[in-house]
């Protein structure tokens, strides 16, 4: 059927078309079907009916589409039904409990990356996975096909690692200081990070902060090549693009399933070519990973898919339970990385884990015998920090930049011990609540700065913490969340009474 | 947040809101979230995020949205961001594999209806339901919420009863003579129908032929008042109206869970007020139920059903193994269909089916103890004819219809017997397959006529079948179909020779 292309000024999702009704029962078509659409260039669309604007003999474009298929307004475009592609009968497979072969796995990897995939279909391989789980050969055969789908970093000479945390504990900057530390050794650390999606600032917030992170694969690479290390942000990469896809499903579900997870993490760093990879594994109650056994088994699952991959990985099962270092947000993440490095020296949590797992990657890739020390040593040496520097230079930044030169946000308010006692619970949860609700991480300087952590001995009246925020309003809204759900919990010594007496 | 409504004058899908990126930012929102729309009236709206059109400070609203909350271009419109519907975690929970509640699968079903769901959670529901399955309990449950969020007939005086194929059989035109044929008997039988999905005639597609179906509730319920009977298009009512939501996405995924076949079908039935149920379940391969073991399975979770809703269901198994009649496509049936009760004979198939049918729904109510010699009754004596065409005319139609004045597709083919022999196979998917690519359902007078069925004995060159269309290059389509995948099988009776001998 040839139409009149009518170009729609907006998104309307994943290479859809719009057809008129009465076009669309001449063709047999329903909303969800598929037709090639055939002009200057061809691709395949999914059909929506139009319910006004379209009429019989045009075809709504959006202006995506006409861009990529080289469709100008009113031009004439041929539709062909095609059917469903063959990777929906896979996925039909999976929903059964059926194993997917490799050249099935490749071809549903292929047709999300490629939009061929519905919402619906989409959607269904995802479940698919939570619901019955990949095998081993399974996830190998994922994690390969996202690689392979998207674009890769391979380095010349060299030695690349990288680091990844599975996330679920805030504040954790740690990659600030692993990256300059690693690189000021010699060895390559491309880092590729993610931005927050439901936390406080995810590294790639957080560096930009002092930086550029909008990076190309070829900037990374030149970056590397020049200094030893990048943050960059990920999502504006085209690295293992189907992941992207998955997550926002996982999104949207909050749903995490564990064959998903592990691919996810390890076509990232496969694609870049790193060989020798530490995972950090935050175990807590309020992290993701609830208790250490069910950190044991996630980190033998890392190292069977790393071996199967031929990467070298490590698990770093560390300690989730409440924040790293005691700044949450991204200007005040930024803050606290950076005067750590300025000073060397600052929280016990940040440093000890930041040099512990920048150690583990020196002991894998034979830099040293004693990691820590030799983390410790470029650490207090100030080379961590002057490689910082260079790396927010050769990213697009200023090298000058000191950590009090950070804006932060200037409306605050401060929470305080309501009596005696200790610090007896910290709820992570809560925490990244209330630095969302103040503004993070869209507003960099909005945050939370921990002044006692867990364990802790307060008096009455003592700041516990102070919320910041950029605009007011947010300010209230956190406040008020605070005040319902208070994230640090004081008790007195004396937990109860009893037997509980009375004088009259 | 306060933005500027501007009206999108396309449908972008369920109640969603284009919003600029940056604006999306300031309020923490992703794609997919959810926000509560303030304008003269209220809704919950999905975000999207505009690449373009949409400036900040805008609200890109589609106009169907607009009407509903009286939102007018340029005027001014609140948002507030609100979290995932409660209904989502309980989708989770069946995922996981758990037990839904009576108020969670209600408020599950009432978040369906309201489109409150997202496409990716409303196909989560789904899956959850075919992978983990439901209960009794549970489908008990979600039956009863299909029926109470949508409208029902009640009728103050006279015994309803209603059929319902579960479809798979090509040319099962059986209702346009059930449902006359009970309502000649007294009993009320206001019957809804779909559409064709996959078919190549759904009975709402057939009845069109001959007379309007798109009726209101009111419309049947006065109907079926005044003549006892009515075939309506279901879709065109609010009849449990969660199920066509579902039934989409199982259409995509081309999943058929029995949890919602059962939930489906009865909610339907019950909506309409009908206490006395006959459910035809063609059975045989090329139908939806291959086997007589898995059809008495269904039978008896139908009856089962109907037992807890307080509904007498009886299950007929029928023969699915090839069409019913000789017709297939909307016009040919209905011309088959009239034509059979005009000289009160036809084929045995299609007769034998309908008058069974009809007798079931005689004995259950109390209407005859031979309740099939009833039924002969009543058609033989023309009071079946005679109450179509009431039925016709209260529809809206011509009463005075004559089987031969029903225009059929004038673009004709013969497919011819290659060989002596007899038809030793029939293959009903590809009988629906060549009469779509004629054009059924959508050109009503494109389908197949069959001039010899299974088990008949044909010469060579002996018409096989003819296929109709109106268009010639879907008759072109369907030919070049009928010719790579025959529907009709014919063997000698020599089958195969063992030895083999040749003689030179």
């Amino acid at each position: 059927m040839i139409l009149r292309a009518k170009i729609i000024p907006i998104k309307i999702g994943r290479d859809a078309v719009i057809m008129n009704q009465a076009d669309a029962d001449e063709l047999g078509l329903l909303e969800g079907d598929r037709v090639r659409i055939i002009a200057k260039k061809s691709t395949v669309a999914t059909v929506q009916i139009a319910m006004g604007l379209i009429e019989r003999g045009e075809l709504g474009v959006c202006y995506e589409l006409a861009e990529a298929c080289d469709i100008d307004e009113g031009s004439e475009v041929r539709i062909v039904p095609v059917p469903k592609p063959p990777s929906v009968e896979y996925i039909r497979k999976k929903l059964d409990g059926g194993k997917l072969t490799k050249d099935e796995i490749y071809r549903i990897v292929k047709d999300i990356v490629s939009n061929a995939l519905t919402e619906v279909e989409l959607t269904a391989f995802v479940l698919s996975t939570y619901i019955h789980g990949l095998d081993f050969d399974e996830i190998e055969w994922l994690t390969r096909a996202m690689i392979e789908t998207g674009e890769t970093l391979t380095f010349d000479e060299g030695t690349v690692v990288d680091k990844h945390s599975i996330g679920g504990v805030p504040g954790n900057k740690i990659s600030l200081i692993i990256v300059p530390t690693v690189a000021a050794s010699g060895l390559l650390i491309p880092k590729t990070a993610s931005r927050a999606i439901t936390s406080a600032s995810g590294t790639a917030d957080t560096m930009e902060v002092l930086t550029n992170v909008t990076l190309s694969v070829e900037e990374i690479k030149e970056i590397t090549e020049k200094v030893g290390g990048v943050i960059a942000w990920g999502g504006a990469t085209n690295i293992a693009p189907a992941d992207d896809k998955i997550i926002r499903v996982e999104y949207s579900l909050a749903i995490d399933p564990r064959p998903q997870l592990l691919a996810s993490v390890m076509a990232k760093k496969g694609a870049i070519g790193a060989k020798n990879i530490v995972i950090d594994i935050p175990v807590g109650s309020g992290s993701k990973v609830p208790n250490i056994e069910l950190g044991r088994q996630l980190a033998n699952d890392f190292v069977e898919l790393g071996r199967r991959l031929g990467l070298n990985v490590t698990c770093a099962l560390t300690y989730g339970g409440q924040p790293i270092g005691r700044a949450i947000g991204p200007a005040l993440e930024a803050w606290e990385a950076l005067k750590t490095m300025e000073n060397k020296s600052g929280p016990r949590s940040l440093i000890e884990k930041a040099l512990g797992i920048a150690g583990i990657l020196f002991e894998m890739t034979g830099k040293a015998v004693n990691g820590y020390a030799y983390a410790e040593q470029i650490f207090k040496s100030g080379k961590t920090l002057e490689k910082f520097k260079q790396i927010i230079e050769a990213q697009g930044g200023d090298p000058n930049v000191k950590s009090d030169d950070i804006p932060i946000g200037d409306k605050t308010y401060d929470v305080v011990a309501p009596i005696d006692g200790a610090v007896a619970t910290v709820h992570n949860h809560r925490l990244v609540k209330i630095a969302r609700a103040a503004g993070a991480p869209k507003d960099k300087g909005a945050g939370i700065l921990l002044h006692k952590k867990g364990g802790q001995h307060v008096k009455a009246g003592d700041k516990l913490f102070t919320i910041y925020a950029e605009k007011e309003w947010k300010l209230d809204k956190a406040i008020e969340i605070a005040t319902r759900e208070p994230p640090l919990i004081v008790s007195g010594m004396i937990l109860e009474k009893y037997p509980s007496y009375r004088i009259i």
